[in-house]
């Protein structure tokens, strides 16, 4: 039968319901879909018009980057080792008045998609400023994205008012409603920078242009605190009485939940975006990542924008999640490698409402996967390939990155990103954006 | 003036008592010593036989790995997410009784130390049997070495008897009592594995020989509590009244400790090596960083062994330690990165002994040094070249290494070790192993 891809690979990572693992299997593509997976012995039935054979590989599902600010990676670094208000209000804020146009937000999502396809990230959700630019580049990239149409109720170079925050938003998303790989999302900021009124325009427009809502909450104690004191309930409770809870909620961070809290995420299919390196950098808190899993929340994983990561490697990620969860609950057991990877996979992909689509390798999905090459110093001997994914292997050993069956990375080489470009481009930002830095030292 | 070498860098972090960062300096090496440090453009007065430029590069002191098993590297994802103890009684002991012999202590020292040198790491300090192989395969690679002489009150395939652990690891010393680049520690394993009878035959051989001790001590809770409820005191404590606390021991996780433990250990001059990313894996505990060093206590950075972290990444556990005690102490500006960086280079110098020698670049100092790479989209713009490093830079940029004034890797390839050689004996052992994997899906 005549197919347009076979990829032949030491080991296939699934993420199925099973977390099976194949060895010396191929990959059978028909344009962007995933059409068989089957014994390389066996595969003999196929015709491809490419066969690409990966020896020392493991083959895995394109990881979902479930909550980002791709363009901030022009401000890794900025502002380090100091605390998330004080971090926001003297340095990030300040940058991005005097700073975030159309053309830093292209070029900052031209840096980071370029870093997200070269560490394996195949979709990514997004919150940020000139949203059409941002989504240029993606459909330019080829990467699939999730893009957050931002509302916070003071005025930005990008908006003024809650109208013109969210009729700017629509029109994007209007301009790019056929594209298969672009999606969008409302993206309120926060509980503590957007209103009532503005979060009673939102709902009814999730409901009728089937939207989901993406947003920071219960990142810190303090803000739960500041919440409760102002409203007199958590900001959870304050979505619940806005009627914006169910599985259409991408709720990002939550670090400080009661008993009470979890039980209204499990109830209400909330999703859960769990960002372990920015929490410990900002020392936000801990996400109670486990005791979610426990009561049946859907957690995925994200990094947050690189100023405060400071990169947006989604392996690094996982493995970050994997430690922090034993260390945060005395518990060795907790959180094993491939629930982390399932964690950047498959629950990203439901939290964003695409897992009939991509999260696994499995037949009927989309062709979005990701090679490693494990044949290294730093990742042999393979006992358990998953474990190696997660706990050894690093995010230069990935060699190739396909989305939608479209290779978007070869033997590390970008095939639709000009990478020497977007580099001189980010060494161009550095004197317009270094006055904002802090030093710690 | 001829000298053997100069190396011009955009910058140069000399980790010296303020932190300074030069830029665009050139470091002139004579042999094996730091002779000058100053700007590129009043370097002209040096001839030097060889010249090295680094563009785009930043050089910084080779990294101290102050505590791993290095042979355990072919141990590596053997057994995951699973507790301390059943993890070394289950799976890694029986593994080590049935295989860990001459030829497995030399596969996997070439096997670390080649990743060690690939990631930046110019001086470890080791703890395992057969310290011969590790001896001799770290003499032919020209690393850094402090090989710990292992002692525990049962038998293993290195020897049975206290007397032969002890005279045998002597032996070893003798035979390289002369080499410049290796040193020799006791290495107790435990408090809970050697009597007091063991620690009183080794107490006034360290005095009589200037030897350091290198030992695992309050790794955990329980640990703490069961020599509480079998001798009475805490393991330090009994190490105290052993007359063994001073600034020649070598204490390595110190995970569980009271305010007077902290008190102790800073009264003493003891030195800590906190291993973070092992603690977590192994939810062994928090190690008290920051009381430590608010006590005066010097702390180093180990990554432990490859079979519980599951890499031997020095600038991986700079991130990690950064970002986790910030998180374990709800602080944000906790630990900063330039203080990760000088746990990693000077404090474990210090730890060793050997901060007249090494840990920072500095004139009369031994040259060695890492060359990184930061002309890539994962770490610009810089703003400040210690996070950059420490929070967003990956090991795979690391270019070049150099230790006593040789050259160990030039441009990623190493020039003392056969690296595929290494990497098809590390894959040999695969089949021998795996009988003693745990499998955790």
């Amino acid at each position: 039968m005549q197919v347009t891809h076979q990829i032949n690979a030491r080991w296939i990572i699934t993420v199925d319901s099973n977390n099976n693992v194949l060895e010396h299997h191929s990959l059978i593509i028909q344009n962007d879909v995933i059409v068989d997976i089957l014994p390389q012995s066996a595969a003999s039935k196929y015709t491809p018009e490419q066969t690409t054979t990966l020896n020392n590989h493991a083959l895995f599902p394109g990881l979902i980057n479930a909550h980002t600010h791709a363009s901030m990676s022009l401000l890794k670094g900025l502002a380090d080792d100091i605390p998330l208000q004080e971090w926001l209000n003297e340095h990030i804020w300040p940058a991005e008045t005097a700073l975030a146009d159309e053309v830093f937000v292209k070029d900052g999502a031209e840096l980071a998609i370029a870093e997200m396809i070269k560490s394996g990230t195949t979709c990514f959700n997004d919150m940020y400023f000139f949203i059409d630019q941002t989504a240029e580049v993606a459909i330019q990239a080829g990467i699939r994205a999730h893009i957050g149409i931002p509302v916070i109720d003071f005025p930005t170079r990008w908006a003024t008012t809650l109208d013109e925050y969210i009729s700017k938003g629509l029109a994007v998303r209007d301009r790019y409603i056929n594209d298969k790989l672009l999606s969008f999302t409302f993206s309120p900021h926060a509980t503590y920078t957007v209103s009532d009124k503005s979060f009673k325009t939102i709902q009814p427009l999730m409901d009728e242009l089937a939207m989901p809502m993406h947003i920071h909450i219960h990142e810190t104690r303090s803000e739960v605190d500041k919440a409760i004191a102002e409203h007199g309930v958590s900001p959870l409770e304050r979505l619940e009485k806005l009627d914006l809870l169910g599985p259409e909620l991408i709720s990002v961070h939550m670090t400080a939940l009661s008993k009470s809290d979890i039980q209204m995420l499990a109830t209400y299919g909330v999703n859960v975006v769990h960002c372990p390196e920015s929490n410990l950098k900002l020392a936000s808190g801990f996400c109670p990542v486990l005791a979610l899993i426990d009561a049946g929340v859907n957690v995925a994983l994200g990094t947050d924008g690189s100023a405060s990561n400071n990169d947006i490697d989604m392996l690094g990620e996982m493995r970050t999640a994997a430690l922090l969860a034993k260390g945060a609950t005395n518990n060795a057991d907790a959180l094993p490698a491939y629930q982390a990877l399932r964690m950047a996979t498959i629950n990203g992909a439901k939290a964003l409402g695409i897992d009939d689509k991509v999260g696994t390798l499995e037949i009927n999905k989309q062709a979005d996967f990701v090679a490693i090459d494990l044949n290294s110093i730093e990742t042999q001997p393979v006992y358990d390939v998953i474990s190696t994914l997660i706990y050894s292997a690093n995010r230069s050993q990935i060699s190739d990155v396909w989305v939608a069956g479209k290779q978007l990375m070869a033997s590390r080489q970008l095939t639709t990103m000009d990478e020497a470009a977007i580099l001189e481009k980010a060494k161009q930002w550095h004197e317009k954006v270094s006055p904002f830095h802090h030093q710690s030292y």
